[in-house]
């Protein structure tokens, strides 16, 4: 995403998903093979230790490196040659050792992917912070529920707050599964075969996972590229997560719902009377954004032993997926955090329909007497009136003379916080998860 | 997918998903709801019973339940209503008891995953075991590995068929931990506040799960739909690993490379020469045609407490998804089953180069005695004079005076088995892996 | 689509794009072919007589053939199979002459889309007079216009309505042109050449194109899809515009707007007071459930002269789009002929804001006399009196000593009717065009 | 696109996408507005000069402006502030007069549009006239055709080349249509009415569009916007259209096929026999990255007057789809331009099968003499006799009493120059429909 990034990513997220991002994790993984195929006596230690002195990102010249690095397809190359030039002397002969451009390039995506990771990870940690808040302070808030955007019987905003977390919970566990089992290195060589190692490969592998702290994989996955999906998957998940949260809260801050506001919301010096749910709106927006469904996840039919054009579709939609995924968790989390809920209105709202909202709940209570038909049928006769009168489905009923429940029974009924079943407890059991999960992290990945 | 369906779908897949399986589910959840509120003493028992003896798809025309459907937008208004008029009695009165329409066709949604899930994790362990038996026998089988389609340096079948198998392992391990643990039952009454339960509703759920044998969620997941991205970005990576097998066994299959071929591959009777690797052309048909992605994965901001058209656009994304998943594990357990794998044309293309192929190899051995940059150079020449002469790059460098190397090791140098580097290591750590897998498993899902 | 396709799809889009239509339409094309093959002297015309005669699908088992083809990857050779055996004799050999699997396949591909085109077409006149009728009758029917889905200025409903129908005719002439003009047989015979027709290909693919009134194409493309992938977008843009109309209809019909309501929308027996969007969730149900898109649009790469894979995915993502855009059409038709409009509701959404609707008007007029930045001062202090005080923004602003407006200017600016600009004549002019586009057409597709 | 830009994207299309090229079509979209206001008596003329004056890039410091955009969610919000400020004095209130930040933002959403499209179809024009030049040069150089990339029959590369000519031509019709009567000027004040221009609200959108030299819109399109999915259709049509060139030239440069080459393709120091097609790589890399058809095509339903989230994600799509797509573009043009055909090495890969690929055509001509069963048999009997002997299927045709065609028959029929039909006839079809396209546009566009 280039366009207007600011207005979108955070700033540390678009540089961890930069060039210069991109550029320092490729140098490091070039360093940290020379390091450890000396270790193991493939390289000297001396060759090493030069080569490790050059991987500095301010040596190089990225816009040089990329202009370059059209005519290979790819900006390893000539960083490779660069980097040669800068070590100079017989130690140039030992760099990038027994390695391919795609070894760099994945190992270094994975880098790449490792650290944005963990910037959206923060961010999904204050969105689900900020939702177990909301879900815990309006545990007991009465609101009206709503299917097919219309309204349908009373709930609680804990209990809408704690279906937010709960994604939330759901998405972070799996990003967090794929960051900490399938970021893996890279290293095959040339075809995956790591014949430039003789009978050291996995060896070298297994050092150069520890020296990165990624994961080792089973094979070289040059052309296996499941764990990019994994990893696009989970973003997608991330993003489902915080659009729904800023779909509900830009249905319920309508100016004729008015139960929830984003705090400094985009108001409009033109239209004072407006407060835009902006943050909930670039959320979406970023969430729209990404195409690593498309060009990540399914992308994995790379041919052979290196794709052409399948791997290279990857770069950029890795970098925007994180970017933009990031940018949409952090919009959440800034709605959430300031989230203005109105309690009064919600209460208006919940009682507007005067007691139709609670029609389910009389039927109920009607049933075991008049059985489901007849039940069905008074409260239906009941509302009609209701709409017809201006009156209250309560007083219509109390007018029926089949009804037979008293007075303080009907009143009962049509108390809305009387009727949201589980919701309490519901809302208690995603918490608990929720504080679960914090405790097992430590609170900070 | 309607078009065709026989030629790309198993038929107990078709089956497993057709309208009759939703239906056959959707009975099963109502028959098994009944059944544990009567335990729960919610509903009184004799009712259940009325109710789980009518529950028999046979009772019900299909047609006219889904023509009826149209007009509230989902199957289970008539289907509830139908089953009513068949239990009779007061008993009627207690089908459907507290639950939502949303709760009886999520939970079908999710028994019909779990059942196609096994058929196409079926499949999908045919894929895996001919993988491995490919893996295995040819472990030490040499050929050309390539790079963005060129011929680049040498490696085994068994590596590649190793690759194959890592993916199907990890695609296959993901769509496993979706089933068993993100298969939940749905049950959260008309906006999920498990209402008409009054305080029983955690333990209804409870004990529904265990009734239809699906995981319990912590929540009513109405509108929060992250185990329906995760089973269609599971099935997604399924597709992913089956469509990389089968675009390398149709690139292997080419005429002009021939070093694989389909059993019984479609022949055709004006153009007998041809063998075409139809299999493999249906996994990629199918991997296709799923739009999983688009629909189930990136479409979870559902709204409120229901989705209006998100909800009901999951029903066949997913009935395809599953069925075209399998479609495409089933293919391509054909294709590898019955592979005819010609050793002797890997061999013809793996020396066609004339030793070319072996040029990086040379390149290392030079590099110790003449530096990287002459090594390559030496190579580089006597590779373009090869080429020029129809000679081999082996002769060539043998003529070149800076090439310090003895005939015997040129000749192991030009050895292609002799440079595959870990591939039977590599090979042996995935068959190991995928044997540790099976035994786990222990065979059969 | 397969599942519960009834609920979605209208019963005449369903046959027509049913493998029964497409089996009819392969045999259409295998007559014609005889046919026209014959009066060029390709084929004796006894021969083409008596395969034109067999050309019936009621002789055939489609479940047979489809069975069969799974083998070849495709149903024609199959059928062609079965047709020469129905045929028999010598004029068997004739059936399918010069021709291959893919021409046969392809032509009724078009044949199936023209047939289809022309039910989804019908269903978008609907729609496209539907709008018209309520831009029309709403030209001057005032309602809250909403920016981010807060209430920002006045505008009408006509104009709203209106700009359904700017987007229903742009989508409509898409679909027209792409019917008209890129809906074209498909003959190459083998790979592309017309070999077996000697020199007579060309003349031939003119007649068999003017027999079966489709276009004539430049070339057999065979791997050249942009016919499909504009026919695929062109589907895409009316599944856009009826989403469009959906969205706001579902927006407008909520409880807390109550704007519109769908005639006999959905109504449940347990909730008596919704009103359920159902048809405007239908529509959105089948535009999300097309993967048109994904596989048709971005699918164009196809290898050589016949693609593996690519070619077999478009058979269903084709009937799929052709389908599922028409059942959005038809439940679009259906939600704007049945619009239930609140001329009163949409006043008082307009008014309830006591004013602040009016502020950027206000702004406007005091401008010229106090400069932008006090004018936009004065009614932002008096908005927020407004608000704290419960008064009307107009009793604020006669208050405030800086206004300088007379009592009957403030009041002609707070009639919400007068500040909506153009919009009657941006009414006519969509309407305009409407009936523009009907005259030219004749009114009948 | 962030990442690696240089190497995907023309300088020239990068800067016409960029940030700064979208700040400058923003400015002179305010420039145009207050000039063509003061034409129309709507702000005074002084005051449109000095906004003028004041519109130009490098009065603003975009990273500034972005920065504070975030609070809005648009950048047009601080420019207009930025823009006053600069004006200053009284003319400073008749900025932006009238519109709303969408107004500008789409503007400059569609002069970047036409301006990055010009480069796209420049880009495009050398796509065709190279493919053009390879069709007319090879119109007869024979080669095998492929099916399921299988060799089929012979073919021409100049029917090849005529393929790839025609999808440029139909996509390339349809962008310029696009460019040339969709890309509209936008302008409706805060919702669509021009309620701030009172009865001149027409007038003025006719006047801009023609200052800006933009199609005039019937209505505004602030949530209509089929303009924007037909331009992302039309981009997506290139790019499927320049995949299928790179996906033959990736599969023809084979090693094992070898019938082209990428002139300068991608030579690798450590495997100096490659000639990787990177030019085609970056083609299918450029396709694949585009988000235009998920993001763009079915993002269209914005709610009500303007979208929350919708209209927000498509800056980044937009521009990416335009930089990728003339990406696509540029790397297939630079691809046929300097593609190296090898009429030597096609001729081998033709004969190769000894004769099989001209299988169909023996039987065809054996027909009327044997049927077509007998003839079929005597092929595929000589044909399965050819391939286990190591002879050739005219040989093993002769050695057939069966077969009655004379010698001279028999070589002619396997001269596979013989065996290409109306090859040339249609190359001279695309050829002249290309001129003529060519002399439409007066070769410049």
């Amino acid at each position: 995403m280039t366009t207007f990034a600011p207005i979108f990513v955070p700033e540390e997220l678009r540089r961890a998903t930069s060039d210069s991002a991109w550029l320092e994790a490729m140098l490091e993984t070039e360093r940290a093979l020379a390091l450890v195929e000396s270790r193991l006596g493939i390289v000297p230690s001396d060759a090493a230790g030069s080569i490790g002195g050059s991987c500095r990102p301010e040596l190089f010249d990225l816009d040089e490196l990329l202009a370059e690095g059209r005519s290979p397809g790819n900006p390893v190359e000539p960083l490779v040659r660069a980097l040669r030039e800068r070590v100079g002397g017989p130690a140039a002969d030992y760099v990038h050792w027994g390695a391919t451009s795609q070894d760099i390039l994945d190992t270094a995506a994975m880098l790449v992917s490792r650290r944005a990771a963990k910037l959206v990870l923060a961010e999904l940690d204050g969105v689900a912070a900020a939702a177990a808040a909301l879900a815990e302070r309006h545990a007991r808030t009465p609101m009206v529920a709503r299917t097919l955007l219309q309204q349908a019987s009373p709930t609680t905003f804990g209990l809408k707050a704690a279906g937010w977390l709960s994604g939330v919970l759901a998405a972070e566990a799996t990003l967090v599964r794929v960051r900490d089992e399938r970021l893996a290195v890279q290293l095959g060589g040339a075809v995956g075969t790591l014949a430039a190692f003789g009978d050291r490969g996995s060896e070298l592998v297994a050092e150069l996972a520890e020296e990165l702290e990624l994961a080792q994989p089973v094979l070289p996955w040059h052309t296996e590229r499941t764990r990019i999906a994994e990893l696009a998957s989970a973003l997608e998940l991330v993003c489902g997560a915080v659009s729904k949260i800023a779909t509900d809260v830009i249905l319920l801050a309508q100016t004729e719902v008015g139960e929830v506001r984003e705090a400094g919301g985009g108001v409009s010096s033109t239209l004072p009377q407006k407060r835009n749910p902006i943050r909930s709106t670039l959320v979406l927006a970023c969430a729209r954004g990404t195409g690593a469904a498309a060009t990540l996840l399914r992308g994995g039919d790379h041919e052979h032993e290196r794709a052409a054009g399948a791997w290279h579709a990857e770069w950029s939609a890795l970098s925007d997926a994180l970017a933009l995924t990031g940018g949409a968790a952090a919009a959440a989390c800034e709605t959430l955090q300031g989230l203005e809920v109105d309690e009064h209105r919600m209460r208006e709202n919940l009682v507007a329909s005067r007691g139709l909202v609670l029609a389910e709940r009389v039927s109920f209570l009607l049933t075991p007497s008049l059985g489901r038909a007849v039940a069905q049928e008074v409260v239906a006769d009941a509302a009609d009136r209701a709409r017809a009168n201006g009156s209250s489905l309560r007083e219509e009923l109390a007018a029926d003379a089949r009804v037979t429940l008293a007075a303080s029974e009907l009143d009962a009924a049509f108390d809305p916080s009387g009727y949201v079943g589980s919701a309490e407890e519901l809302v208690d059991a995603v918490l608990a998860l929720y504080r679960s999960t914090v405790d097992e992290r430590g609170g900070v990945r």
